[in-house]
């Protein structure tokens, strides 16, 4: 008998925004896996670290934060084949995820190499998109609206057309590329419909009207969310967050 | 003192996709509220079953189910009058919220009404979105797609113009305008990137290619996810959950 593999969602960052279900896995598991940056700590295993025990064997998968346009293949290549060794082992792995497993996360590198061999399951979590939304009381998308979900690194151009068409939007992985994706909101007279949310759910959460961020950089956990109105709530977002 | 209203996410349905937090907070409080259609349980209180309590008053809102285009601005005002005399007696009130409260839910009428006189709070939740692509075993979305979330009722051109732009979609509240939708997404050559799901993470989910669906007609909680593959993971959907 192998092990099972499971994708873990831990939300945003609180850990008591993590679901019953990945609880009772997270506490049950022998062997724990979570992505971490080449130096500093994995925020994956933060919010996991109220609930891990010692009796759990733990494998970080080093992942250069600059790797960016593409997934490291061979880093993931080589993290599968160690999971692998503990599930060919018999032994449940979870392997920790920020937010939700499958919404722009990097297990999916990892449950793509596993999957076809391993028995899978993922547990959704909740996303930093709905927890940035109760964060600055607003709604993220409302009746007949279309939401959507636009990454920062996305040029000025391709940007523009997606928050053309659409009555919400979140601008996920905002990071350095704060002051253009400020600048164009602004170009398209959309700032006053905006907020601007760091370290959702996190003791250091920062909310804010965008036009009210002092800084031009932004760190890599923060969003931005857009609200034109439409058929929506119309209370201005500024009034919310004062 | 006046209570403290909660708008508390309570996930995709199955009850272990509830978070710590929810839990805490609906095994605490004196007042549970919940949407409830004028026939036959309410699917909110019915993902809180587990956990409430003989001790807990339970006020139920009901809405109509056919009220879809407008809301019904007299039974908000109405229910928000109710639960106002709860917080008026120092009271805390839950209102149960599917999936994530602020995620196309009907409590924004309830928390515009109440949150400018009552200390308010979000407790976002796991989000059916969510739940659907980890039940396809798929990224919801991955690297640089922007993702579009669509809601069923928008007409055929519109939901073209969004789909025709977008890297992944989610299809929500596809009920019975599932006819018409699969017909367009046919139509755009992208039936074989689709999939169907219902009742998500209950034990009457279904998951299927958008092509196997045998019915014409779809429950109201029922999804479409398309992956038109762009940058993300090229498996076929159809491989995946065969």
């Amino acid at each position: 008998m192998t092990g099972k593999l499971y994708g873990l969602g831990l939300g945003p960052g609180d850990p008591e925004l993590i679901t019953l279900k990945a609880h009772r896995i997270l506490t049950g598991v022998p062997v724990v896996a979570y992505p971490a940056p080449d130096t500093g700590p994995s925020f994956a295993r933060q919010i996991a670290a109220p609930y891990l025990g010692a009796h759990q064997q733990e494998v970080p998968i080093v992942v250069p934060m600059r790797v960016e346009r593409f997934p490291a293949q061979e880093i993931y290549d080589q993290a599968a084949e160690t999971l692998s060794r503990h599930l060919d082992a018999g032994l449940d792995v979870a392997v920790l995820c920020e937010g939700d497993p499958f919404f722009y996360g990097s297990f999916m590198y990892l449950f793509e190499r596993l999957s076809g061999r391993y028995e899978s399951e993922i547990v959704p979590g909740v996303s930093s998109m709905m927890a940035a939304a109760a964060a600055l009381g607003r709604p993220l998308a409302a009746r007949n609206d279309v939401l959507s979900v636009v990454p920062g690194p996305l040029d000025d151009e391709a940007m523009r057309a997606r928050i053309d068409v659409a009555g919400a939007v979140a601008i996920i992985k905002v990071g350095r590329h704060f002051a253009r994706v400020r600048a164009l909101i602004e170009a398209m007279g959309l700032t006053d419909c905006a907020g601007y949310v760091e370290r959702v759910s996190l003791a250091e959460q920062r909310v804010l009207p965008l036009a009210s961020v002092p800084e031009s950089v932004a760190p890599y956990f923060s969003m931005i969310l857009i609200y034109k109105g439409g058929e929506g709530w119309n209370a201005s977002l500024a009034a919310a967050t004062e």
